[in-house]
This record gives structure tokens, C-alpha cells and sequence, in this order.
């Protein structure tokens, strides 16, 4: 998906939300869990409740990979299921993949042609042929951790490597890998006064914001220092939804939630520069 | 696996050799692909030809990955072989995973427990909390990763923080989160003389070293700068051993190319200090 077609979908639904797909077995409704493939059964309820009020979709892969064989099932028919019925939604790989070149093209080849992903997110760490890899598909994505929303996020990324933060340094250095048009970035909701900072370094890369929600961040905040003329973010929530009830009425409460963000997303939208 | 039990493994064997299990289906050997699980024929018929020589297998995720289901089936079956077979070597999931608390918890599932590794490589970029589920397993390990074989390693990990490099302050501070006994590190055998000031640090950890063979790190320099009394290295080949050659031969290829490596190692572990 191209940033032209991405853009075109934010603002057709007034909506900037990725609803992250964690599914996990200690938190589904009991009901489901007597279903063959709970996991699948639960993601399908969810999407089809969300997809009117989000334009990605996001399934983290260790809830999937926890469940071994079985999860990987459920992950490649709950990919399939989401470009096959919803195919103008962003499909992201929550893989937080990044090794060798030789390894890293075998993941590249994992989430972008096997499994046919829009994109996925990579871990900077190895540096750049750790990177490049996962740039060589038309129309496919590396979301690259920057700022991660987590507390130990400040044990490493917010260390001073010369006059920046290594966070920083990991956006400079990076933004010569690829374009505006192929990456994008994570930057924690959690942090959302170090989001002006960013903007200043790419004032045209989309964001992926985490954390808003069960972690919680501001909408507000986020909008306040992140959006650009473009919208430019997109906003996950993931347990805020998708456990929103623990009943059978999970899927209606979690399309509440959905709705419920994406009502203030499309005043915040609306308000923009 | 303890720490004395691999040392004494490695005592017994005269070997610090770790294979690592990275099959390329376009590196296959030509007859292997007629047969129904490639990936799972040419693992076995490599492990019955090297276990002799060798103290570790580290699979590569990635390589598995890239095959979709097909390809996690024969992880499993690989990591179920080798704990049957061969219970006295150690399993690394060559995995790189890391995230936040509650997702990393769900990577430590998937590969400590669901698959039973011994072990499994961790990115370090989100700090402290994502390490940190790894570690709740009596007898299983983290390896962290400080200074990777390539060249990308150059782009972050070598970066001035403070007074010493950022691979140098991930181990500093991540020295806090385990112990020697469950935690080692990932050093590239391509920055051997990096690897003195990395025993400075950490004299008592193991360190699983890459890039000895298609690499081109030399196991003499590794030995030099890194080896302990205990050993303190996992030395690992890929590449070189496991397509030595792409006939009809390659098992018996792998096994002259391990025996080899083994028997350097055998005359290095003999003169240590």
C-alpha cells in the first residue's frame, strides 16, 4: 500500500487507529475458547466489529509463535482473512524481526511475500544490512523502532551518543536507508513530549504510536506533537479493545471502544493544521 | 542446561562448536528436495553427522519462517529430534526477539517452553523489561546481544555513550538482570580485538561467538581474546559446515568440516592459560 492510498483511507474514515491483534488465551471469552480455532474465531469477531472505525491492523507475532504450530495457523488465516475481505486496510507484522542480511532477507521474505504483510516492524539494533532487506518490496514497509513505550525504553534509547539521544541517532542514520514512502517509525504514545522532537527530524515520516490505552498515553498529546498535514500517526490500541468485555458481548464492546477513539480521532483530524 | 553441565560437555568433547541450523532451500542439496520435509531430512542427516563434534545447534528462525507453516513444522520437528536424540547438546533459538513485558513473556513461551530450547538470543534495544521475562526459567538462558558480525554493527552498536560504546554499556547495565549462570552474550568473531575489552567486562560469561567460516572471523583470534578458564565460548558455524558441499555428500562434507573446526578446538581448549 502505497503512503498516497494510506492517507486517502484516514481521511475517507476519519479514523488514524491500528487495532493490534494480541490475542491471548488467558483473556478470551470463555465461549470462545470451545471453538476449534479460538484464536482465528476471536480475530474475525474483532475485525469484523473495528474495520469500519480503523484503517490497520496489527497482529503481534509472539502471541501467535506462543502457541507454536497451532498459532502459526492462526496467524497466516487471520492475515488472509484481512487482505481477502477488508484489502484497503495497512496490514502490519508486529514481528520486531532484524539479524545478518542473509537472515534478514529471510525474514523480509517471511512477512512480505509468504505471508503477505504491508509491513513490518524491525529492530535497529544491527544496523543497517539488518535493515535493507526489508526495503526491497514496491508498496511494502519497514516500521523501525525508535522510541518504544515501555519503561525500559530509557535504558538504552534515551542514552546521549555525542549531542543526541541514541533514538535520534537511530532516526539520522536511517532516514538515508529508505524514503517517506517506506518507512515509518515507532514512537511510543508514553512519550509524547519527545514526539515534537521527532517531528522536527521527520517532519514527513507516519508514525506508528503504541500505548495509547492499557499503557496510558494521551490521544491528545500524541495528536498535539506528532500529527502532520498528512495525519502522519497511526495510533495503536490493542488490550483497550480487544478485552474491553471479557463476555460474549466482547465484539460489541470492543466496536464501542473502536468507534469511541476514532469519533475523537476524526474531531482531531478535523482540527489539524 | 547448567553451566557446569556445558562445560563439562565441552571438556569431554575436546569442542566449543556450535552448528547453526540455517537451511536455504536454494542451498539445498538437489536430491534432498524430492523428499517430503527438505528442511527436516537435511537437518537430521546434519546432526547425525556432526553431533559428535559439536556442544550446540542454533536453528535461525528466520530460515524457518520463511516457509510459512510448512517451515515451523520443520523447526519443531528439528528441536524434537535433538532433544531426543542428542538430550547433552545445547538448543539456541537463534531468534532475536525482545518487546515490551507482556509480549516478550510470549516469545519466552513460545521458545523456552512450547518449543524447549535451552536458550535464546535477545535484542537488547527496549531495555530491562524486555529481557527480563526470558529469565524466569530455572536452567534456560538469554543471549544478549552486544556486538553482532556485521557490518551494520558499526552504525549503533560502536557509538560513544558516555565513555565507553554502546555494545560495551548494554552489557554493563544488562550484567544486573541475570547472572552468569543464565545469561551470556552474542560477540562477532569478524571484532575479535574488541572481544579482550568485552572479557574485562564479563570474565566469567559465555559467549556465543558468529562469524567464524563464510564470515571470515578467525577462531584463533576468538580463542586469544575471549576464551576463560571455563572455555566461555560458543564458537558457531553455519554456512561453511552445512554446505560444504551440495552433492549427494554434504553430510559427510559437514562432518569432515566440523571434525576439523573440533579438533583446532580440541589443541586450543588444551593450551588454554
Amino acid at each position: 500500500m502505497t503512503r498516497q492510498e494510506l492517507v486517502a483511507q484516514i481521511n475517507k474514515k476519519g479514523s488514524f487507529l491500528c487495532v493490534g491483534l494480541d490475542p491471548d488465551m488467558d483473556k478470551l471469552p470463555a465461549h470462545i475458547l470451545k471453538e476449534a480455532d479460538p484464536i482465528y474465531s476471536f480475530n474475525k469477531q474483532i475485525i469484523d466489529a473495528t474495520h469500519e472505525y480503523c484503517v490497520a491492523y496489527k497482529p503481534n507475532t509472539a502471541f501467535y509463535e506462543a502457541l507454536g504450530l497451532e498459532g502459526w495457523k492462526s496467524l497466516e488465516k487471520t492475515q488472509h482473512y484481512l487482505r481477502n475481505k477488508y484489502p484497503d486496510h495497512f496490514l502490519i507484522a508486529d514481528a520486531k524481526r532484524g539479524d545478518i542480511g542473509n537472515t534478514s532477507a529471510m525474514y523480509a521474505k517471511a512477512f512480505l511475500e509468504k505471508l503477505d504483510f504491508d509491513s513490518i516492524t524491525v529492530a535497529p539494533y544491527m544496523g543497517e544490512d539488518s535493515v535493507k532487506p526489508f526495503l526491497i518490496y514496491p508498496g511494502k514497509w519497514v516500521i523501525l523502532l525508535a522510541l518504544t513505550s515501555n519503561k525500559g525504553a530509557a535504558d538504552f534509547q534515551n542514552l546521549k551518543t555525542g549531542d543526541q539521544a541514541l533514538f535520534a541517532e537511530v532516526i539520522r542514520k536511517s532516514m538515508a536507508w529508505g524514503t517517506s514512502d517506506n518507512m515509518m517509525y515507532v514512537v511510543g504514545a508514553t512519550r509524547a513530549e519527545q514526539l515534537g522532537e521527532i517531528r522536527k527530524l521527520i517532519p514527513d515520516h507516519f508514525l506508528l504510536v503504541p500505548g495509547v490505552g492499557a499503557q496510558g498515553g494521551s490521544l491528545e498529546e500524541v495528536v498535539k506533537y506528532g500529527m502532520n498535514k498528512q495525519c502522519g500517526l497511526l495510533v495503536n490500541a490493542s488490550r483497550s479493545i480487544l478485552y474491553a468485555s471479557s463476555g460474549a458481548d466482547f465484539a460489541e464492546k470492543a466496536k464501542e471502544e473502536a468507534k469511541t477513539l476514532q469519533l475523537q480521532m476524526k474531531t482531531l483530524l478535523q482540527h489539524r493544521a
